[in-house]
């Protein structure tokens, strides 16, 4: 819904843009919803195969380019701040998808200048399964965010039960209904606990840890006919690791299966997860010779 | 959400009719959803006082018709059953709102006819604050159901990661993004309770609640200045009563700071939730006995 939102605030803000920009390695329900929009307000989504693209598609038909920061899949990072000006001398509008970078990586959107950015708690803000997603709007855009989906919480005067709706000031325009309280206790003892580690140090951690399964992967695994989908580098890789094995698929239930919680991810990527507040060196270590095992 | 998405679906049912109704009388997130998408899709509202002015209006222009079931303010209880027969001579559809019905008073959906319902589980249904919103759509629409919030827990194949956005057969495709685990615990609790006291023996109790209430208003609110906002008749009222007092406003303040949690609604009514499987009958009549001494 968060990206419902603020995609349509951004196509909104660019009247006379006829194009959405995405990626075909984007998370699927970013590339239902740019489809969406675009078939709903009669937009043209113009496809790349990754961010590395947008420099060559953006133009003055661009409303919105809709980008993850970090790619489910591989974990690459791109370029926020980059991309973000490339688009903006274009004359469009950023939606960054934060979901695998929040709690992860550090994010600067302020800095960055970016327009809009959505993401979800479940994942590095440790908020539990299904836990609330989150929105955000650059204050410049503020007083012109308007969203379809109004509701009580997100009008000026809630309990005012005014006739038409008149949105509030600031952020909190973009409420619907009644927030999820039950779940947003979890995203703040998540946010909490993140809060006292500190974002560089659980980003440190995080680079080590996926160094670490590189490193083991290395020797043991591309022996065995994986390959590696993730970035080399440091810094251009997010909090995971993926792996490709031409017998993925059933691989990943085996793992499963023996206690190794990896995702699957089709056609044939296996996604090592590694979350620093939760996740250890000799755990890493010891799911790595699980996988050799039952791999080999 | 939920009411965006149903209306939504309703309209592209009924390509070609250009109009909404709605009551003055509906919870403000209702009017002002139905105003948004009114304006989003160039349809036209039509505003009547309340439910039993739909015959009225409702013609072969009406998209859809939204109306509480149950009014949040009076608790008078709508006809669900002959406002939808109507609506449907008309060729028109209906959306519901349950959120002051569901849980306490007993609801036919499949059985009156009933299009799309949507409804709240964090009042009757005990599932604690912003507990998470529900749907409903009749069967005989799920088929030709489309909503704009796509996502992946609504297509066809979630770990699919298709290209494009398949729906899924049935009611899932309503999904968008990953429901909420943790506020779902509570609806399943909330629920439970509910299923194991029975409906009809919680309306019994409702009925009999409201009815003390009206009792004690009339012995001893009256005279100090109330009048009664709902229905009299214990078939026609849910599950809450509205007193209106002309300093209704200050008054509440001094109750909630005095241990009465009531609601002040709007311009001077005094609303008195009475929740069966949470309160009973000693505590409502100390509550009217506080508000005696208070308004006095």
């Amino acid at each position: 819904m968060c990206l419902y939102k603020v995609l349509r605030a951004a196509v909104a803000l660019r009247p006379g843009r006829d194009e959405l920009v995405t990626d075909t390695a984007n998370f699927p329900t970013d590339r239902f919803l740019v489809d969406s929009v675009g078939a709903e307000l009669g937009l043209t989504v113009r496809w790349i195969e990754g961010p590395d693209d947008v420099a060559a598609v953006a133009g003055p038909r661009t409303a919105a380019v809709v980008l993850s920061h970090v790619d489910y899949r591989s974990a690459a990072i791109a370029d926020l701040a980059g991309i973000t000006r490339v688009v903006h001398e274009r004359g469009g509008l950023t939606v960054w998808d934060l979901c695998h970078s929040v709690g992860s990586i550090p994010v600067a959107l302020d800095a960055d200048g970016a327009d809009f950015a959505v993401g979800c708690t479940y994942k590095f803000l440790n908020a539990g399964p299904g836990a609330p997603a989150f929105l955000y709007v650059n204050a410049r855009h503020h007083e012109a965010f308007g969203q379809p989906i109004t509701g009580w919480m997100g009008a000026a005067d809630t309990f005012g039960m005014a006739e038409r709706y008149v949105p509030a000031p600031g952020i909190r325009r973009a409420l619907s209904g009644t927030p999820p309280v039950l779940g947003m206790v979890g995203v703040q003892e998540g946010v909490a606990l993140l809060a006292e580690a500190g974002i560089e140090r659980v980003r440190a951690k995080a680079v080590a840890l996926g160094r670490w399964v590189l490193d083991l992967a290395d020797e043991w695994l591309v022996p065995l006919g994986f390959t590696v989908a993730s970035p080399r580098e440091d810094a251009r890789r997010g909090g995971h690791v993926t792996l490709r094995h031409p017998d993925a698929e059933r691989l990943s239930r085996v793992l499963i299966d023996n206690g190794v919680l990896i995702d699957f991810r089709r056609p044939d990527g296996i996604r090592i997860g590694l979350s620093p507040l939760t996740t250890g060196f000799t755990e890493v270590r010891a799911a790595m010779e699980r996988i050799r095992e039952l791999a080999g």
